[in-house]
């Protein structure tokens, strides 16, 4: 339990770190899609390691094949399955931690869980698994793309370095342009720097991904448990390293006060629109047509270059030495991983909502 | 769909607001747990309207009945129903907005999602739905407690007045002690006195539920994607006007290095422990035996005694006057809410958890 | 576990012989539906005890109330509770098998499941329960009419009593016409007389219903699990006292060659049509257009009025005595049971049908 | 949706025909098993086409590779990803059906309901599909056998040629010494003789698999619809060509009386036991302890080696001709794939057991 999410338009993942390999069982997709591959290549590059100077050096080949649901450059409304070969699977030596617990790591609470444990890179905790679920979304996008429907996700704060202005007041267009993923050019150069510094202290930080979604219909989510924002917090909740979500006005609309926090409704041509938008597009957990906007935490990634205390397997007192590459800080690669969490939210609640009428 | 939260300890609600009478259908509870129909009636009265001056007015009757799945006072395993009768339901009056929508409450929303809607009092978007939840969460408390587990949530901000302290240098045994809920005397002063002074401004103000869980076994959680803090983090966003979830160091925990961030193992007799708790108990998605905790965010009610601008379902431009009884801040009622939301969360997981190894 | 059914219009039962009440959530009914009462009553009035001399004498009230779901006579897209309150649920004495396991029942098995039982009247294991399912199967009918989708269910053998025709060469109008609900008048007077014999010999005897559906548009079924036929299959069995299903050619198909069993198509105007139908409208476990239909088996009830050997909770041996009302055959009254599962299933299908295309 | 079976034991297929490759993951299997990879190919084996002159000359190389869920032999309570790759997917014309539907095939119902289809060998709903279904059903075998129990089916009935004997009347140890999979010789040699002069009339023919579970614990089973017998026959009615479930008396029970179907009980020792067992080893839905058997009807096999009428895409009569090699009779291969989906539903079961009690 715990490898599937949706309902109808409804993912499972499988593989470890160091596994033959990985891969995802895209289930509910329509019939009639064209699945652009180069797309999913794509958004997978966005994903991978070593892509620059600020994330990990490591090597990953994200190769993958398409084994089923696509005939003709089209979706079948089969299960897409679609894997991703470990390449190098065997390459390294992980035999100094294989019977330590890295602390902050998932090694006890897995070693504790199931009596046994993949020790290879993390194995299934590893965020590796994240590829297939970036490929899976990267799916999802194309299908909400067939209904106007667009997601974006850019970085907002590094340590305590935050991007002072709203959504509106950025082009997210720019979000690409640099290596962090911030759209504003200026923060994204500082953002950089304070990375790249950490990475030289051999340590690690933290940082927010916020996330705009723009075209969604009036009417998406399905209280009272599965509101949209709850599974959309479920998904994000989901993503390795994330600690914290909100949505809308988020933890500061707890100051206001409900005069300045309601959005006042007015009709626009056919629409009706809200004057404000601290809903954060989303009223009762049921969208209301305008954006939907959120923001994720991620922690410092628990993978450092220093010696730190633990125990074994057998209870035994043990120093984890720092080894390997890894990210000083997970959020220029984890905005992909946001915005294929969100796609695939979107994605499922879009097909439920198709059965609320008659 | 919607309507149903949990895979094995699982409940299912039904009911809105000035219906005939709501409900929940718990399936799941395991056999042989003694059902304490007194400590329901407790934990529902925690969340009853009209408890204090800070809350609303609104008298509701919360008497229930259990109509199966107890017999002799244990649990059988067969699916306990519980239903809440609405005594007074027809006794006011709402054509006043029977076809207006109120500003940042579900009544655009229902309406477009379903064409149809139930506006005495929000139907089922009204948070009276919370009352079968506070029922069935007392029943999952109760199975906690059978094998040591305790829930314990209090108020730690109201508007901009923050309880400065962690939950490790609070009593939390004094929550109960005062009408805001807020385990520290002078802070709960101050509370309740903003709270009494937005209400005489006729508007509302948001706040934070903290929460605790102490006594949980290693081992709950089932990712990649039912993660503990993810199902958690789920559960209380489904709760009427929650827009942030944060476990463990939260949205401040990304200012945070992973030198300091990380949580130091170390042997504790039988037991490995961590020397700081960062992780919220929770590692890789799954429990570590270390105490739980989390913070949940609520906006200022939607419901203000003022006059706002609106739309009506014709597209009409038109005022929602404040009119009726209304909580001039959620927070000391959702207290409860929160525990219950949060035991069922853990009865769910426990269960689930028997099934991992051999 | 267990007492759930569909996925999108998805039923959740509750409820024991005498316990206070039973009762029934339907989720995801489209907003929109006339839900007609009276039509609910009738019914339920098809299922009830004592409705004729060859059925139980026993008395059950079957009133229900519909608590929420329903505003102004519509369905409102939020789930339909319904309670039936057994109103005499203390008025007899079941001390006599509390503790002995009646043969053939559910007694025993359900004993050692969860080291507790209700024994009055069989608890959750009754077909009291059924009661709740022929409630909700009612708006399913109600919902499948709106699409012009008929389900209709007549008893076709009792004992070697078969009826020799098809389902095509009988008024099937003339079910409701006879007690047995045979729609063959002269066969259903000897099936009338048999069981007749049967309750005076203090015995019981076993049947089968047939039940034919038509209307159903091309698409239903979601293969390779789902498939129309499997769900079909699982809700029959998953009512009381049945032992087989078969659809289509069933198992007197084994012995055709594909040469007769294949169902050749041809044009009908814009319709693809099959020229026979030993497919009984299922191909490939999607609906094809053509009338579905299929078989269920009935056991002889367990309850007779005779001494029968068993044991007791401590192991000894003991004679249970036969005592009470009873059904000395069940299938006169299964036929809305029937009706009202084929019509859960349908409505479900009918709704994730909506899924599958772009 | 539909592609997923289980709810703790869980597998989720995918695959066509003739793509690139199928697979299955199989979630929630306890961690520690022992993987035995050899028993997962001899499983695999005895479904594979081509095995002897009643199948289908047809090659298929089923090689598959475990590319997740097991570390040094042995499940770790992560998804176990299996793919079998089809290694000669292009090497056929299928021109001459690519717009036609092959009679009682599933092609006209996949191309109505998606609007696509991959017709290369009936993509999805070819019975390739069930190699995935045998590799992970080894799997639950696996874990079965760890508990005492065992699952065996045979062939007890081909067109009109029926095994006389019940399944305690034969030795099933005998069942794979011939190729029909019949445990008497001698019916054997008529089946396979039967089969033979099908085979040469360019026909097909339909049968019986029956099977028989010893060893289950009394509890498994969980009213009132995921009753044991319910899921096993859905589990059945989901393999292709089924037509029919029967369990216990099944259909043969409807002509008996109560006082005669009933098995009484007795005390043997520690242990509850049945003197009949008309019941089929489940009772109320739950096992009882005894055996547990029941029946498949398999309809002849679809594709026959003669000219058929039929339509095409665009509604023009067409005539169908018989090419390429196909199984005269389906019950032989069929075995495995029944056994398989049997264990599948024993395991899920016996983990949700796990849950009932406190």
């Amino acid at each position: 339990m715990g490898n599937s999410f949706g309902r109808i338009f409804r993912i499972s993942t499988f593989g470890e770190s160091h596994g033959l390999g990985l891969g995802v069982i895209i289930e509910g997709c329509p019939a009639g899609l064209p699945i652009d591959e180069d797309f999913i290549r794509e958004e997978m590059q966005r994903r991978k390691p070593g892509q620059s100077k600020i994330t990990t050096q490591r090597k990953e080949e994200d190769e993958f094949q398409i084994l089923s649901g696509v005939f003709e450059g089209k979706s079948t409304g089969t299960p897409i399955g679609l894997v991703i070969m470990n390449t190098d699977q065997k390459s390294k030596d992980y035999s100094h931690i294989a019977d330590k617990f890295r602390p902050s790591h998932a090694d006890f609470t897995y070693f504790e869980k199931y009596g046994i444990r993949d020790y290879r890179g993390g194995g299934r905790s590893s965020a590796r698994e994240t590829a297939a679920r970036v490929a899976a979304g990267a799916i999802a996008k194309l299908f909400l793309t067939h209904y106007g429907i667009t997601v974006q996700a850019f970085v907002s704060q590094v340590g305590d370095l935050k991007l002072g202005k709203s959504y509106q007041e950025l082009d997210l267009a720019k979000t690409e342009d640099n290596i962090v993923r911030c759209p504003d050019p200026e923060t994204a150069d500082r953002m950089i720097e304070l990375i790249d510094q950490v990475r030289k202290d051999r340590d690690t930080i933290g940082g927010i991904v916020s996330c705009v979604v723009k075209g969604t219909p009036v009417g998406l989510g399905e209280p009272v448990f599965d509101r949209l924002h709850a599974d959309m917090g479920k998904a994000m909740l989901s993503i390795n390293a994330v600690k914290g979500f909100e949505y809308g006005s988020g933890f500061e609309g707890v100051k206001m006060r409900g005069s300045q926090h309601n959005d006042a409704f007015y009709q626009e041509g056919n629409r009706v629109r809200t004057r404000t938008n601290h809903s954060g597009g989303i009223q009762g957990g049921i969208s209301n047509g305008e954006d939907i906007y959120f923001n994720v935490a991620f922690k410092p990634v628990a993978t450092i270059m220093q010696d730190q205390e633990s125990v074994s397997e057998s209870g035994e007192s043990v120093v984890v030495s720092g080894k390997g590459r890894h990210d000083p800080c997970v959020v220029p690669r984890a905005v992909p991983i946001v915005e294929a969490m969100a796609a695939l939210v979107l994605a499922d609640h879009l097909l439920i909502s198709r059965t609320n009428k008659l």
